[in-house]
């Protein structure tokens, strides 16, 4: 017994402080002649044949975004509910296009992925449904575009680089917040050394999400997002305030994620809004939901520099993805105000104008060119639709993607590996290399043209 | 050697995840006969006579502030710089004063403290002797008020903790930012219940300090602060940050600090600013300084809050204590700009005008009593008088203090913990409780009147 005892204290012991040996211990060999996909080019398509998995506000506001893409052609929609397929056909027909195949029922999505005419499977279904789909339309010859996060387990996130390096395919999780506009300029200044050399960078998604969680008409559907949070803890949606602070420290073109430590508050707030809402003793008030009101999530890389990333959608706080840079030379932040701070009067931040001519100098070329109609066509103000443009551009020209498989699996890792380090008191845990030693290859992120 | 292996890898383990063993063992017994000291009421002293230790920068303004509070005597400056005293009888001479008695040297400061007509002593030093002069101090019947931070080791913490019990003095660590106006207006709103619950808080030293810490003519003494750098790693100077929201989380007041992860970026800001401004080859830019250029420490409390805690002085960026605060009510934030969300509309940052009258409305009575006078006498905009202020009306009326030693010894001792955290891979430590078991007997913070 006292064996046992000292060998479980060692095993603890090694979770939480051998970073480098859990990683090699969670990092599963490269099937024989499997080879990484970084950077990966396939033909190019010159009309690239859409469907569309998962039609809820996100599919929907994406089948209309598509009706402003030049080359591309929507041929199924899928949903589990048949009316949200006709009120996306609609969209179609007032668009003048041709009716796509319908799909609905639980299997609809397969028989989707099945079809000998889909280049591209476009997946806005909730959250545990992104990896089947994804790997399943890898499986079948098709690209995949799934939204955030890509997956929710290890185990996903394995599923999908190993599905993309073996099929050959695209995974690209549709990180969007990659292509907003200050997150772009601050992208451009970091790769033109404006920053000097980065240190520091945050990242958050602080959202006020209580009336859409408990909404039961018009929330999310059969409620998923509420159950989710009522089963985990750690961080379950790090990847809009991750996604463009990675892009910047370069990770896995040149420095990797390592290891993080998970802290969260108490859940109290979900608690309250269902007491004020339904009242004491209704069921929703008497669920113990494991999401803590807030969960601060901080990550070392290999290179020493530090993330920071948090998450709240039940508190009553303004929205915040943080976004913020801190280098030897510069500083910047979105919010709750845009500043940016430049040597040599790096501690006092840009008056407005002096700012906005910065951004300006630094606009990314993504949005001297289509910025504009990326706002008139709209989507989260723009990003949405530059994202789009860029996925169907690099697929139509036969280039890499702005973001891969291996990004897909990062960002989405901090999902289990955060409700890890909280379950185990804030313990550091290794982030596995889902590039199997691949990321020092690369030499800083670049967009294919 | 196996064994003993297997014994260091329980002791590491120990460490890392079982907070509650070793904050058990990180607590000495209290020696027989001692009690605690909250709410420590002493005898009402009519004129406060004050000995100054210390007269640097931050030493020479205190003096300056205290021409302009009623009820106190400076009886004794001292500083190891005779010139300084000089400067500072000086300022006494201006304000019509009489003379105080001076003392210079390496061990002035004691016979300062074993004056008899002293009944506090206030102390300016470099952080090494903040400890040393409050213990010696108190030993010798005076009250202290010492410098953030109070302390830098455990044993220092506990120093002054068994110091202050033992012998029924107060030992106030003078952290001026628990005055300041925003964060005074944020407590009282806190404290009536504004904010809802209160799960999550955030505070910061974030101060480009490099220019002074590279001046050998003008900045620290001795270089002080840039040697102190030099040899640690983690949070050198939490309080700033921590005290405001440890006062609104009720620290030892009903919840404590438990246990806390800390991590750091590599450095690299210091010895960049060292080449720039001596060259590559010079001394200061060979220096290995231990220091990274952020650090973020996550602490969480025994109810199930959670405080993030930040500390950079080597990086571009616009100054900022954070000083953030987020309930199930309501929500606050200092920097970068101020703002204020409550609910019904918590997801919107109050506009300037409306945000301005809540803080009108909520404006602590510290502020509606002496804030007027505060400007005008100013010291980092009026906190440090209200500080100073509060310190000596307590003092004279025989009250307890608005921050007591536990204070001094619980925001102290994130530097040495931090650190411990940092250099074993951001693995959880506990937290002492300095109280020993009182933190249950107060029901939230208040102030004497």
């Amino acid at each position: 017994m006292k064996k046992i005892a000292v060998l479980m204290c060692c095993l603890v012991f090694l979770t939480a402080t051998a970073p480098a040996q859990e990683q090699a211990a969670g990092v599963p060999p490269r099937a024989k002649g499997q080879t990484d996909v970084l950077k990966l080019a396939c033909p190019p398509i010159d009309t690239v044949r859409i469907a569309f998995v998962g039609l809820g506000a996100r599919g929907t506001d994406a089948v209309g975004r598509y009706m402003s893409i030049e080359g591309v052609k929507v041929v199924a929609l899928c949903d589990l509910l048949p009316d949200r397929v006709d009120s996306c056909q609609a969209i179609l027909a007032r668009h003048g296009r041709p009716a796509a195949a319908g799909y609905s029922g639980v299997d609809g999505w397969k028989r989707l992925c099945e079809r000998k005419d889909v280049d591209l499977v476009y997946v806005c279904t909730h959250w545990q449904l992104h990896t089947p789909v994804a790997v399943y339309a890898m499986e079948h010859g098709k690209h995949a575009a799934v939204e955030v996060p890509a997956a929710l387990t290890l185990e996903q996130c394995w599923q999908l680089v190993n599905t993309a390096e073996r099929t050959r395919r695209h995974c690209m999780m549709l990180e969007n917040c990659c292509y907003d506009f200050f997150e772009l300029a601050t992208l451009r200044m970091a790769q033109e050394g404006v920053f000097g050399e980065i240190m520091h960078v945050e990242g958050a998604y602080i959202h006020d999400l209580r009336w859409l969680m408990f909404d039961e008409k018009s929330g999310y559907w059969d409620m998923w997002r509420l159950k989710y949070n009522a089963a985990h803890t750690g961080d379950p949606y790090p990847t809009h305030g991750l996604g463009p602070v990675c892009q910047i420290l370069n990770i896995h073109r040149g420095d990797r994620m390592s290891s993080l430590v998970s802290m969260s508050s108490d859940q109290v707030g979900l608690t309250a809004h269902a007491k004020e809402k339904f009242g004491d003793t209704s069921a929703y008030a008497k669920i113990p939901y494991r999401l803590g009101d807030m969960n601060t999530t901080l990550v070392r890389t290999a290179r020493g520099k530090t993330i920071m990333v948090q998450h709240d959608v039940t508190s009553p706080r303004p929205y915040s993805r943080i976004h913020l840079v801190s280098g030897t030379k510069g500083f910047a932040q979105k919010y709750p105000v845009q500043q940016i701070a430049l040597e040599p009067d790096g501690h006092r931040a840009l008056a407005p104008a002096q700012r906005d001519s910065v951004l300006k100098r630094y606009e990314h070329p993504f949005v001297t060119k289509i910025g504009e109609i990326a706002k008139k066509v709209g989507g989260h103000g723009g990003m949405d639709y530059i994202m789009d443009y860029r996925l169907i551009y690099c697929l139509r020209h036969g280039l890499p993607l702005d973001e891969d498989v291996y990004d897909a699996a990062e960002w989405s890792s901090i999902i289990p590996l955060s409700e890890q380090s909280v379950l185990k008191g804030s313990a550091p845990v290794s982030i596995p290399d889902f590039t199997r030693g691949a990321w020092k290859k690369l030499n800083g992120l670049t967009f294919a043209e």
